[in-house]
């Protein structure tokens, strides 16, 4: 079967030409676990940091030997593990950019293919809406009458980071992306109520006319640099939640993330450091709820999806350069009942 | 009457020199106002800021002019306030160093001489007790089992807050203060757990070691760069008071108070930014709680104090060195009946 690997160890934000491809013998099925068809697999910002040892300890995969890590949708094709069949679908953290992957007990999630759409669970029912859930609900606990403020938000988690803070109660969304393209996916898909294009001319000086209220919760994803800016359109007593550093992923070096203490107290701010992986446990519980709201059309989910595991070098490096709008989301496989 | 005022502009942390004494005659009563025999007089690091202009937003005191600002408690010489009277005691935020000054309609608290001793209105029941209660209470949020990391420990606002900590069920209070008199105030006087002396080689593997458990919450009053450390030895989720960074007022010029965004979201930490001013409707509450305790032996209170306006300048210049042990209050006239 195929895999794609590293050609070398990483210094600097993956290009598509890091990655090649090895032929490996299809793995055994592990104990108490599965053996699964790779259908979608998913890329994301983390990866980048990631693949050079630079996020949350892990470590990187070994060159020309370890799949490229991603989280993937896959089709059982041989179960060890109670409560799974095969041909059952399931979620896992740690699929790889492989066809097949043999995943322990405890590393996947199964799925509910008649609630809603397979593709949903890489994204919106993903780790991207999972972190988006656990930011605007169990941290920043927006409800009716907030303002909320959103940074990378045609991305996964920031378009439904803003969509869910409508969906409990907010009054008002604002999101800030990258080109006109992008801005027009916030208002016309994701249904917020302005976005600014930060690559225009004077657009800290809009962003302040969008917000004459001031936010009462932002949602950081990008820098300590644009949090700042977030906290200098937020009213008293604004909850930040400091979800990722997607800037610092790509980064040459470490930095600093300063975020300003005086600003903070200032503003009497409550900064909110997130981490979705406390919130594996709650995963079910988001789906089911998030489910509903896709299959009311509530939810939307924009992609930009590419079909075959070879697409995924390209892909993931337009990722890398921001140029994705919508989730990434490589088919590898067909779909089959 | 007597009145300090400054020589001159400040462009560094005020030494005794940087006063003098100016012969003024004594204000009328003001409409709905008071006129007040000081009695008890602040020094708090505040001030030193406040002195430059640096302090948020408020105008410095113009030379050989206007008082030194301080917060007072002081005895009514005349009142055209409904519900005070002559020979009521009251506190007073901009009473000021000199001996008699006016008060304006809601500049002032009437005090309860028989629910307190007078004089723990400078301290303990004053602006940095608020501080420490609002901070603990209203934004930690500590409760039974909490382990609760406070810097300037042996400070009105450390060495209060310590207190409430306990009375609020925290399971284990850690300070740090600066040389080995100071930490014995913290433990002896304020019950603290342990007391870490900065001053001291190793000191940071000291902490370590004392709060093997991780800090639930800290209270930082110092720097960015303190407030950094208290993260380092916190457990997941700990909430982090930002009250003050003293060791910016008294800095020659604006400092960045980077905190890192990284180590935040890393430790799933809650800054939480204090500004004691949006407290003060609820200062008459916390004077009622802590005076039951204040009566009940359970809150110590340590007073660097001095007798007499003309102490006031080097007590504030021991003050910004760091060098008082206690707050700094000073008798300016005797407690009358």
């Amino acid at each position: 079967m195929k895999r794609y690997v590293l050609k070398a160890p990483l210094s600097a934000a993956p290009v598509a030409s890091d990655f090649t491809t090895i032929d490996v013998p299809a793995p055994d099925c592990p104990e108490g676990g599965l053996l699964v068809r790779t259908v979608y697999l998913s890329l994301d910002p983390y990866i980048g940091s990631r693949l050079r040892g630079r996020h949350m300890g892990d470590v990187p995969p070994r060159p020309m030997q370890d799949a490229i890590p991603g989280a993937i949708v896959g089709q059982v094709i041989a179960s060890r593990a109670a409560g799974v069949a095969e041909g059952d679908y399931v979620h896992a953290m740690e699929g790889g950019w492989q066809e097949v992957c043999a995943l322990g007990p405890g590393s996947f999630r199964k799925l509910d293919p008649a609630a809603a759409p397979l593709r949903a669970h890489i994204g919106v029912l993903g780790m991207p809406g999972l972190t988006a859930w656990a930011g605007i609900t169990r941290l920043a606990k927006v409800g009716a009458g907030d303002v909320v403020l959103i940074d990378a938000a045609a991305g996964a988690v920031g378009g439904t980071a803003g969509q869910i803070a409508r969906l409990k109660g907010a009054s008002k969304i604002v999101g800030i992306a990258g080109g006109s393209e992008k801005c027009r996916v916030v208002t016309d898909t994701y249904g917020f109520d302005a976005c600014i294009d930060y690559k225009a001319e004077g657009w800290q000086a809009r962003l302040k006319e969008v917000l004459p209220e001031g936010a009462s919760v932002f949602f950081e994803n990008v820098s300590a640099e644009m949090a700042m800016i977030a906290l200098s359109v937020s009213k008293p007593y604004v909850r930040g939640v400091l979800c990722g550093l997607a800037d610092a992923y790509q980064a040459a070096t470490p930095q600093a993330h300063a975020l300003n203490a005086g600003a903070i107290i200032g503003k009497r701010a409550q900064m909110l450091g997130l981490v979705v992986y406390d919130f594996y446990p709650d995963w079910d519980d988001y789906v089911a709820e998030a489910s509903v709201w896709i299959r009311e059309g509530r939810l939307a989910f924009a992609e930009d999806a590419a079909t075959g595991l070879d697409a995924a070098p390209a892909l993931m490096e337009k990722l890398m350069r921001g140029q994705n709008i919508g989730k990434p989301i490589i088919t590898v496989s067909e779909e089959r009942a």
